[in-house]
């Protein structure tokens, strides 16, 4: 076929799913709202963002940049009006909060508790703010066993020790038997904005290119597996860890050059670099065969059918860096324990704007859109 | 009888009672974990407080007073390790967290919605903090009903408005169907820390005087009611609001005289004022006949058998005055709408350390322990 008409062919998937902003027409809410994937976005843009309205939200970051006093605050999508943050006074603080209701609360590789630390430090990580404290609310289904809560507890103060951070303040509720799943975990991360960059979703500029601090879809496939649900027992630990010493190096390595930072948590890197895509209004292309992925997933998800590029991680990160900064930043991130793996996976186009292209294996090219259903629900 | 009989009883009541730091030794979590008495007491001191060992959960404020950049941070219980907070720079910040699982989730005066805004809220306020921003994390049902959740949105952006602070940042998680309530919320609170007085639950001297607001234990009684599992018909609406009008009269009035505030909201009045006599190692004595109760409430306590200084508030507050700036304290407070049937109701005894005591209306003197067991699940 002609180079032509493939480029036809994309530009007809462009027209047809390039995204508008959402609206929430849905009359019950589906576990699909909270996979961070299409209906989560129309439930974020539809409804939460024009009823909570504030530039902070309207950032989409992280851990958001909000008007304080005399100050700047900054906010991220998951399947939430905005992941995080707010900073006030003159050296600014970020505020980033999620909640954890990943099943079973204990994996290969982690727990609840250990997520909701990670998962919440890693945020602040990624907007570039140090973390500084964290607080925590537990819901408790009445008749938990006190075995499993003082393991998910010890779980929450050694990965906190961990990140270096404290758990400031706290509460706890108890919802009669059945109405949660043993324990829904909140944590809240107020961190402080390093001055070494400025990250913004919407800073991605034609030319940077894309990083990956480790292999992918470790975390998503961990807990998969640990629910029994499929017959296949493969040795697949989540990788859960924070991401501030990663953040710290590229921040380090890049300073300034270094656009933007996001973990690929649910929807995984697809819906990362989508919403990214979307919000600097560029587009992401993504070279499949330079995405690493562990022999064990990547087997894994072949037997499934499921794309590694929308399978949850909890500990890996995406960053956006100018060309000329590329190659210090993935050495200085390859330095970090736990990064050996990372690699330049891409780069940012200026057309189309807010899609993400992969260039497969085969040599062919398609567009990456965000799911629209929900392949792993109860991942973090 | 004589007054060394009645001394001597309550010297023994004393004795057995006198709160000793929990010990966390059952073996499944019970409803009465979640409900502010002595059990939710001996999960934050048993289990939680030792492995988040830190001066900020240490101080169980209600929005803690952390270590942070040459800063402080402070902490408050409810059924948690502290309800709060964290503070860093020089002015200082507050952070409090608290999660919601009112049933119904709406009901006379109030819903879920709105008490997610105005409970965190006040927690910062009664810490002596400015709220400037929230953070919103919801955890929905499977199966909610749209409207129902836009309804809840709304409301959390009314009160948000009202209460003058931003929604900074945010999450959604979907549960199966069983697996929540309709829909759970979890927020933060970042607070600016008021420089008129330095409060402390440690602040007590004998001779202070005890303040409350209004009117106890309208909102557990609305929210009680509304469950329709009494034949009980009775105009009965929700106090909530934000308390930040009326802590900001108190500090304008009192200065450093004002020792400290509290919300009572899990366990009522009967519990905080337990929490801050343990915490300051002072005796409260309340006179029983001052304390307002409005007489719909009264009758519908008693017609229930529920004593109202057990029962949930969520829009009183507690404040703590050095007598000589009582009267003014008192008379600030009643010019705040909402705060007209402000009333003083007791005050600080040095001994016996650590206890609440009630002088009755029939001429009596009374303990008012923590509750053991869990009146009313799922107030707030």
């Amino acid at each position: 076929m002609s180079a032509g008409t493939r480029q036809e062919r994309i530009a007809q998937v462009v027209r047809a799913t390039r995204a508008k902003p959402g609206r929430f027409r849905d009359e019950h809410i589906t576990m699909a709202h909270g996979a961070g994937g299409k209906a989560s976005q129309t439930l974020i843009e539809g409804l939460l963002l024009p009823a909570f309205a504030n530039d902070a939200l309207a950032l989409l970051g992280d851990a958001g940049i909000v008007p304080g006093d005399g100050a700047i605050v900054q906010g991220d999508a998951g399947a939430a009006p905005g992941d995080g943050g707010v900073v006030a006074g003159a050296t600014g603080l970020a505020l980033t909060t999620d909640s954890f209701v990943v099943k079973p609360i204990r994996f290969p590789g982690g727990s609840l508790g250990e997520l909701a630390v990670n998962g919440t430090v890693n945020d602040l990580a990624v907007s570039g703010a140090r973390p500084l404290a964290l607080t925590l609310s537990l819901v408790l289904e009445e008749g938990l066993s006190a075995q499993e809560l003082r393991e998910q507890v010890q779980e929450i103060a050694l990965a906190a020790e961990r990140a270096g951070v404290q758990i400031v303040a706290g509460d706890t509720k108890v919802v009669e038997r059945g109405h949660a799943e043993k324990m829904y975990a909140c944590t809240t991360g107020l961190g402080a904005l390093d001055p070494r960059a400025r990250l913004s979703p919407r800073a991605l500029r034609p030319g940077d290119r894309i990083l990956v601090s480790g292999a992918i879809a470790e975390h998503g496939m961990a807990v998969m597996l640990a629910r029994d649900e499929f017959e296949l027992d493969a040795e697949i630990v989540s990788d859960t860890r924070s991401l501030w010493p990663a953040a710290d190096a590229l921040l380090q390595s890049a300073g300034a050059e270094l656009r933007c930072m996001r973990d690929a948590t649910r929807g995984g890197v697809a819906s990362a670099l989508n919403e990214l895509a979307r919000a600097s209004r560029v587009c992401a292309l993504v070279h499949e065969s330079e995405v690493p992925v562990a022999p064990a997933v990547a087997a894994a998800a072949e037997l499934l059918g499921i794309d590694p590029m929308y399978v949850a991680n909890e500990g890996r990160l995406l960053a956006f860096v100018a060309p000329e900064a590329a190659a210090g930043a993935l050495a200085a991130l390859r330095a970090v324990p736990g990064c050996e793996h990372a690699t330049e996976i891409g780069e940012i186009l200026t057309e189309p704007s807010g899609m993400v292209l992969v260039d497969t294996a085969f040599g062919g090219r398609r567009v990456m859109d965000l799911l629209a259903g929900d392949p792993l629900p109860r991942i973090c």
